[in-house]
């Protein structure tokens, strides 16, 4: 329990019962999550944070995108409100954090809040946005793209899931199964954006802190590459005969390699999905697919390498013709100092030790910050480990980002 | 129609008829078939293949490992029999011919000798070989591998498909839906084996000639390697601390197309399956899986190249653990020149072109040459297309083929 000298405290019991009841919705083995965005899982989640949130009184309506909000009532309803959340969708073999903390934080401050009989002059929202993860859908942040205006919403109504699924049908799917939730207008400026996140990474552990700053996010590229060869026989085909797509991927991914090869080791390069068809041991591919998943925090760095992907792929092939399709682009995004300064008070006055620091991954956050003052709250992650079942931050730790949101939600209400 | 002077004749309206039913079983897109060893598809391919055999007097038989045969019986039944025959499962995205030709070719055959009312002293026996393609349940040529006791029936059992179904399991399937057919013993000791097949290249084509008398098969051996890594967040883990299973799979591959190099172009190497996981974009891959399918007539080269893959695989790793395991093994066979005189000789009689050739394909004739005299028939394959929908013989090429066999057999049956 973080004490709070005017009686504002969230829950740390509360709050960690409801991460764990959360979290057996898509359980998977050693303590995972598999909760892919608009999947009946994804439902049964809103639900109960809805289930949650509606005793309380926080009046909830959804937008165009599925976005999720729950608002609390300022005494002046005519201000800008502030925006706070995350998303509820998980990785495929995810854990019991990421994401989820973030909203049920959210939803733990304004109860604080709430409980301590404590108004706001401003109004506070709390978020869930679809598709953060861009696990199921890709690319990710759906949601915040369509909230920002970065992209029109129906931009995505045509990508498929793995078993040919579109998002356009299954979001029609969620809005019909909401229809009893308030729609609401897509997108409004929020007076501040506040989004609060495991770190997925390992500084805060190891050097023993407990909140972390977040200053900015790095920027990320993605990109799909196709290669598109001929099929043939494995015992017949004289290899200097073959358009084989895998050897051409091959090629192409070592051409990346070099492309990408830094040696202050800042930029990151993930090959994580590939696909190979018809995908039979004795029968040359005739198709290879995979994904591209550059950052860097320099956005001129970003760029150049960015836009040099599509030519190192070509000058890669041999016998193959190659597409590349960039997917997501999202600009190194920089916090508001306001914002930052707001949450390493809150840290403080609650004896908890911050730490200004960037971050790896990308988040909604980036989104809002064209829109408004944006800013993270951070809490270790033990080992670093994210997007595994093994991700864990402890009760304390959870409630202790928590008890900061709930200050700097106030702080940022009332001025 | 082609005549045999005897008055031996088969029927290339009732051969392309039969052909094209079974292609219907299985059918894809673009004239294709997809019919896997053991499904419900190969089922009913196996009890078509019956309505056209138990009318004409064949004896029926199943034996452990699913093979099936149908037995014309000589005048003397004690002497050993003539076997022939093919197998009857696809690709996953293969031809109308591949395979089931053989099986229905070896019907017409011997329907051919008893309509025009002639015995034969030896019987002959038609064989449906159980899984020869292995793209569902691999290796491939599991039933000839088990008839010739080249590896114990229970091997397989615990293969799984992409689905998670066991061999073994749906071996017992098969045979509990056969239960009216008679079982017999596994193997037996044929006078001579004879497998017509499409060449699978393009060779007969391109020098306009109609029939391959094949002289022996390259060796083949195949690996599954498995390489283990460790799952990072694609945004935050710095790329020198990662184990990332994709990018040691692509210096793999890269080491072993430099171990495998042919000046010659004799050297078959493919890696046609590869699966990623969690295959997420923004998740570094803990496991990445592929195939490889090695091929080369000379088995000095054969053995040299392949015991050298498991130490090529290790070296190149950096960060991940491999684990390289041959799932196949077939050593370079030669085929009996009394069976290809056979061949030859039944072609010019028919007025046909015959050449010599080695095969390229590994098949299940490669497991018979221990056991007996063994050939194989091959017939044009249009562009040497093969292992997909475009896949294509003519009526008229498969019709002498499967006249140069019915002269064969009863060649064999009567010496």
């Amino acid at each position: 329990m973080t004490q709070e000298p005017v009686g504002m405290q969230v829950s740390e019991q509360r709050h960690w019962d409801r991460l764990m009841q959360m979290a057996r919705l898509g359980a998977i083995p050693g303590d995972g999550v598999n909760r892919a965005a608009l999947t009946d899982l994804d439902h049964q989640a809103r639900r109960l944070l809805l289930s949650w949130a509606l005793p309380l009184g926080l009046a909830p309506s959804v937008d165009a995108l599925g976005n999720l909000f729950l608002r609390h009532e300022g005494t002046d309803p005519s201000l800008p409100a502030i925006l706070t959340g995350s998303h509820m969708d998980s990785q495929p073999k995810g854990g019991r954090f990421d994401g989820i903390w973030g909203v049920l934080a959210a939803l733990e401050a304004v109860q604080a809040i709430r409980e301590a009989g404590l108004t706001t002059k401003r109004s506070i929202e709390i978020v869930a946005w679809t598709n953060e993860e861009g696990g199921r859908f890709a690319p990710g942040c759906m949601g915040s793209m369509a909230f920002s205006g970065f992209r029109p919403p129906e931009t995505w109504d045509e990508v498929q899931d793995r078993d040919g699924m579109r998002f356009g049908e299954e979001l029609a799917r969620l809005l019909a199964a909401e229809a009893d939730i308030p729609r609401r207008p897509l997108g409004f400026t929020p007076f501040a954006y506040v989004e609060p996140h495991i770190e997925q990474g390992p500084l805060l552990e190891a050097e023993g802190l407990d909140i972390g700053v977040v200053t900015g996010i790095q920027g990320s590229r993605w990109f799909v590459v196709e290669i598109a060869g001929k099929t043939d026989h494995a015992g017949t085909a004289p290899l200097s005969l073959r358009q084989d797509a895998v050897q051409d991927m091959v090629r192409a991914i070592a051409a990346l390699n070099a492309l990408t090869a830094d040696p202050e080791d800042v930029l990151r390069f993930t090959v994580g999905r590939v696909e190979v068809f018809p995908n039979s041991s004795n029968t040359v591919a005739d198709l290879a697919r995979f994904s591209i998943d550059l950052r860097h925090p320099d956005a001129a760095v970003l760029t150049a390498r960015g836009d040099a992907v599509a030519a190192t792929v070509e000058a890669a092939m041999t016998k193959c013709r190659a597409t590349v399709t960039e997917t997501f682009h999202a600009l190194p995004a920089r916090f508001d100092p306001m914002v930052q300064d707001a949450i390493e008070a809150a840290s403080r006055e609650l004896g908890l030790k911050p730490k200004r620091m960037p971050s790896g991954a990308f988040h909604d956050a980036q989104f809002l910050v064209p829109l408004c003052p944006t800013g993270m709250i951070f809490i270790p992650s033990r080992g670093g480990i994210s997007h595994h079942p093994a991700e864990y931050s402890s009760p304390a730790q959870v409630a202790q980002g928590a008890a900061v949101l709930a200050r700097v939600l106030r702080r940022l209400a009332d001025s």
